[in-house]
């Protein structure tokens, strides 16, 4: 099994293959695309920006592991699944690569150009266009965000939510792009789970519909749950149907403090053999607590630093009563202290919130020059503690403000380095990471559990599947985009 | 975006395609490919059946909607994962079909040979590789049945078990080619979800494995879910890890009748808008509770022949005492009565044996001479009690004994017509059984929520996603399988 070979941007073959290195179009081809574009989607207004500032904003990303020296040539601005149409077409004839972009709130260069071509932003496609209320489903654009997806859904006062909650600022088409999760993860599982049918624009410009809208289905190839996590690289989702489900009659949050991570991992394990529905379940290291601490987002109140499980609990009164007694008892036993509840709606929130922020804490303490490294990796359940334990220490000894915190009851967790790129300092960072993917790998896990390859995990999924693997995933790319511009 | 053509067995286009027919071995051709894995996998053990009765066992089922002309040449009986490695590169270089084959309990003549070829009969690879108690998962060879596997885990004492459950008879393997579900699904979804990783012998004779064991990933494309309910058409599953979860610890079964088949139907789409956490809700209609009266399976127990909701309710004893309590308000408010619970776990164990044995009750009240149409189809809740009540009336109009029964949490409904094929009764069916189809996808449903397309749906599947759809997973099938042997 052959796919089309590729390389990445150093000229590093990824895999060995004898294939062509893909012919993308010159300067000189791209704008004339561009002019194609404009011709065919205009007169009235055009969709295309060239601006420089636009292009950076595009094509770089503070908060990315990595970023690629080059960037889009411009940026489109389709307001329909027509124009997206006539973008990918023209770009196939000239073989101008197209990458995707929506909250652009993504850690592992994922939307980066290393080839140029054009960046397609989905800013003005950001409505819900049908909300089914009695089928409990809603069908969106790519750009809605989930935070205002569920506003809307909480004004309308229909009692459905949709509870998939990465990062404050994405929006659906990426989370589709990543198979995202979130801190609800452990209760709702990731997005696969929540997409009924997408409408996918090809390469080509072939507009599908990956299927109607039953629930569940079994007809024909799971194309859902191809698009899902396919980073854009098999097509552009342009709107989606979603399933919602019911607000939980009632909520908790609380934390309970360890004497060590190895114990909160432990606890955190446990939990999760024993079955507890919690609605969420996360870690967070003594640092990531300063981080909390000194981003004064739960003032007045301050939180012990140390190492910490968060729960959330949904359901009605009577099962959050027994599972937080259930809890209760796996923390002590676990040498958990402290079990802590926010003590009304507005304390659950911001605490939540924290956590949730926690990226944005981080970056709020970089001094001068400083970037961060964060990434993810996950594991089966009974390796956590011990990859949690070691990374840590190997990430102490760097010397350098660094966290761990992640979606525990998932066996998921996140590392977050602040480095000053200037004297060295990265290098280490990324040795100190890939140790840790590599570790992952080892332990049966996996390089990303939610973040996604992008441009910045490209060999470790190579690491992690193996040649056989990544030819088949070839296979099928070069069967949806034999010029390779997605 | 155009896919390799194909065409059925009758010579139809089903896409309007030019690309070529498949060519198939001639009978000499596979007579050269049979010798040559018998002398790979051989000379111990001869792993090739060429038995007149054994192809008639693996290219017939009475209990499936369709039936082929053709039968396989052979059966072949792998022991190991190489051993179907050689078998698929010797047919991939002959050009000779393979037809895989687990349970044998599939309903739209998914097993069927049309083309002979080899019915890879996965019979002697049943069992478990591997258990990882604190990881919750298992790693399991493809024929192992899902009822067997949980008797090996409740044996073990590990209070964990598998909670997809199809009918009596399924395995593995075919569970992952149709992507199905059970009664359970509606708390614990359908197979895709519980699938961490699977190795797969692709039709070239290569093995791969999609992923190691985390159970949660965003890396790379998610394979699990395309060979998950590929039907065996882009590879053969020959190992499997999947996912298990907590016993829970208090069980209730629970039945409500209902004066008409539409209020059942409103009750269970209440039920779902609501939020219950309801372990399983079946719908049985008074036709259904007579054949589970005369089957005689709970007596001396008799139960109420009118349209009936089956719950199970599962989870601590407070909580399932209180999803209990929201249930019976809902049933009431829809015109249920008579809420009537297993009264121990016998018949517990019995009332829900007799729905999931329904389609064996009912082959059984065949008089002579006559078969058993029995299909599915779903569609979004809220169109669930309008389609019933439709399809319901149609099929009394046909004079024939039909039932209707299903797992109506996730909108998903089975009709079962018994009928003589000999009077013209199987055509009355078959139109009956399409106009249904029509209306499950012109109420944005589908052509089939669990039982997969096999040989009986294919023309159903195009109706349901169109050709450009289609084109798609044409293109992926012929990425990963040129020959179309699979």
């Amino acid at each position: 099994m052959v796919g089309t070979g590729w390389r990445n941007g150093k000229g590093v073959t990824l895999l060995d293959s004898k294939a062509p290195f893909p012919r993308y179009a010159s300067v000189k081809e791209m704008e004339i695309a561009l002019r194609q574009i404009r011709d065919e989607t205009g007169p009235d207004l055009d969709i295309i920006s060239t601006d420089p500032d636009d292009l950076h904003a595009h094509g770089y990303s503070e908060w990315s592991t990595v970023n690629t020296d080059s960037l889009p040539v411009a940026v489109a601005y389709p307001r329909s699944t027509e124009q997206v149409s006539i973008i990918a077409r023209i770009c196939h004839e000239f073989h101008v690569p197209i990458i995707p972009y929506s909250g652009g709130s993504s850690l592992e260069g994922n939307f980066s150009a290393p080839f140029g071509g054009i960046s397609v932003d989905f800013a003005y496609m950001d409505q819900i266009i049908q909300f089914n209320q009695d089928d409990m489903d809603v069908v969106v654009q790519p750009s809605i965000g989930w935070q205002d997806l569920n506003e809307q859904l909480l004004k309308n006062g229909s009692g459905l939510f949709f509870p998939v909650d990465p990062g404050p600022s994405a929006k659906i088409g990426g989370m589709i792009g990543t198979n995202c999760s979130g801190t609800n993860a452990v209760k709702y599982g990731t997005m696969k789970d929540w997409v009924i049918n997408l409408t996918v624009v090809l390469a080509d410009g072939t507009i599908i519909k990956t299927r109607r809208r039953p629930r569940k289905s079994s007809a024909g190839y799971n194309l859902n749950g191809l698009f899902v996590g396919s980073e854009g690289t098999l097509g552009l989702v342009t709107e989606a149907t979603l399933k919602l489900t019911v607000v939980p009659e009632d909520l908790s949050v609380a934390v309970v403090t360890f004497p060590s991570i190895r114990d909160a991992a432990s606890a955190a394990a446990e939990v999760m053999q024993t079955g507890v529905p919690v609605a969420a379940m996360e870690i967070m290291d003594e640092v990531q607590m300063r981080v909390v601490n000194l981003g004064g987002a739960t003032a007045p109140r301050v939180w012990e630093e140390m190492p910490t499980l968060f729960f959330k609990f949904a359901g009605t009164k009577a099962s959050v009563r027994e599972n937080i007694g259930t809890v209760q008892g796996i923390a002590r036993r676990n040498g958990g202290s402290n079990f802590e509840f926010a003590k009304d709606a507005r304390e659950q929130r911001l605490l939540w919130s924290a956590r949730k922020e926690s990226l944005w804490s981080m970056l709020a303490l970089r001094r001068d020059g400083e970037e961060v490294w964060s990434t993810d990796v996950a594991v089966p359940f009974s390796r956590l503690a011990d990859i949690i334990e070691v990374s840590k220490k190997e990430m102490d000894d760097l010397g350098l403000f660094a966290s761990i915190l992640g979606h525990i009851g998932d066996g998921n967790f996140h590392e977050s380095i602040l480095y000053n790129p200037v004297n060295g300092e990265r290098e280490k960072v990324e040795q100190c990471v890939k140790k840790m993917v590599r570790r992952a790998l080892d332990m049966e896990g996996t390089c990303t559990g939610e973040h996604s390859i992008g441009w910045g995990k490209k060999e470790s999924l190579l690491w992690e599947v193996g040649p056989e693997t990544l030819a088949v995933m070839r296979a099928i790319k070069a069967a949806l985009d034999p010029y390779w511009i997605m």
